[in-house]
């Protein structure tokens, strides 16, 4: 089985969830500053989880980018991770619309950590499939950040109770733990990748 | 004619059905866990939903991948598929906003049976051009499952006027059926294309 | 220059006008029959502009399966087709939702006749780049459907403010004439793709 | 690292940008020809940005076609651009529903202006990993439209705080210097690719 119509379908699912999302940010009805200004919240939340997708997006890219070969259990494993990030629009519009209340607040970071969660299962399960001595295996390694990232949401979550703020810079923090270039990834790429061109 | 292009719309379609349903959801207007609480049914709803499109896109790539040529039939009855199924965002949101009501539990079922339907006669019109001692023909087998199908949605749509819950639990037991993996269809996938890789 | 993007955006944007157009059909208030028969006009009209865009991707794949290469002028004898497409949904939700009144039905056939000329533009686009003799301009042929569905469409919009019935007939008459098949093309692109393949 | 991918996503998400525009294009209440009337400043706003979506789209399909390779920080320079592309949905619904009023004039200048600078950026990115003499470099030559564009922006901006239709005139002038076509570029791209096919 071969993982290109994989990589096509995950494109255009991530492709749309980040672009429907700007839907959610309805345009204000006065057209006054003041208007504008109401925009913000949601503004900063569309920010936010564009850049999260994005960083999906990225990793899934590097991830099948050293995939040999998937099979069912992978396809399934895929969806799972795809529909978790389906919800990040549903959770965007209503912590946006809501000034980062506690329920919003925690409610968006369950549906990030179940996605971090789906995301782990799928490497998983590749690794699984490739076996632990493969090229996937080792750049994939001991997928630190991947590990840490569960942990902070996790924390995040029943912080929003307390002030939401911090569940919220919690949030943020993972966002540029990932976006931070990673030059060993890259690096074993290039290796495991060299004259496959 | 080749199927290239086939596969690349398909996946377009069925990725923008799977992500646009999500817009049905529509964020709460208070921020209270009751609130919260409100959108549970059209939120048990999208995961049905996105579980029987997830299955089509599954069953879809594997149709596809056994398959060699495609012709005009082909193109037709690959879209005649696509029609059904993007009615599912509509019956999805008209069952999950009325709390899973006879009309709308009986219009859900009725779209599920007639998807069923167009993705038999596109299983036939592939047989018919590619012939019955055909991989593809052999890897379809004698379709048992899509069979079932057809008949517990069949059933489940007048049930849904008895009871509307005894419709939903058809829906939920055919997806489960089509969600507990294959070893036989993978293992002749696996075979047929064995050195075509 | 090669038209693999070209076709990847199109089927792209085709995909995303034929499912967004379902967003239109809004899920009824009520839970009864009555309320479900509300939804026919829209329901009609989804079906009737699902088989155009279906019709439309159907040809476009025909005709960019017979092309060599793309220029500057191609991609843009594209955009224009998408640009008229892409109104289909607005035009849609109009029409569906106002009972085939005459000014909806008659702007409907406005977009249909652009969207016709925007074909036809792109098919003489095509066969200057390509030479009268080239393979593309012979599958092309003479185009007699092409010139017959303008004609009809130029028709239908003033016969919509006498009786919007007749308009409305004559955007089935055209959906039919492209729903037959018609053998001489499959047959002239077989040939000319054979060994191509 | 291969440009497959980066393409594709930025296809889908082109695709997805150019057409759920159409949806902020409410289909009027009424069904005479002064309901449709009503619809023309948002027609009008639409026509404008499908036209940017389509010119972003037609240079990003150039600028790729000469890369021969990409790495993380192109990856994140391209999803830079789509960012600013993914709000001309919201900046066009909001011009376009306010009658071309100032503030909504003003930022939908803003981000036109940040999305020229991202693809500024994205050129400087492609430039620096395949070096000053290379194919890509050269095609894109001294990137004077790329940079008038970005001044006549940066007028416009506070220009529709005088006279809102002078920012419009701009906007309108920079999207009609970039469809008069460019022979030099083709022909350079030509010239470079010839022998790769």
């Amino acid at each position: 089985m071969n993982k290109g119509r994989l990589e096509a379908f995950s494109d255009g699912v991530l492709a749309v969830i980040i672009t429907i999302m700007v839907l959610e940010m309805k345009s204000p009805h006065g057209t006054s500053l003041a208007s504008l200004g109401s925009v913000i919240p949601v503004f900063l939340t569309y920010i936010l989880s564009f850049v999260y997708i994005a960083i999906y997006w990225n990793n899934h890219h590097h991830l099948l980018h050293a995939t040999q070969r998937v099979n069912g259990a992978t396809l399934w494993a895929n969806l799972h991770l795809l529909f978790w990030l389906s919800l990040v629009p549903f959770t965007t519009a209503w912590m946006g619309e809501n000034h980062f209340d506690s329920w919003p607040v925690a409610v968006y970071g369950v549906v990030l950590l179940l996605a971090a969660v789906a995301y782990f299962v799928l490497t998983k399960t590749l690794i699984s499939l490739h076996g632990r001595g493969s090229t996937l295996a080792r750049s994939i390694g001991r997928d630190k950040k991947g590990k840490i990232s569960i942990v902070i949401y996790a924390a995040a979550v029943p912080l929003a109770f307390v002030r939401s703020w911090i569940a919220g810079a919690c949030y943020i923090v993972v966002a540029i733990m990932w976006l931070i270039p990673d030059p060993r990834i890259e690096k074993k790429v290039a290796e495991s990748t060299e004259g496959n061109g």
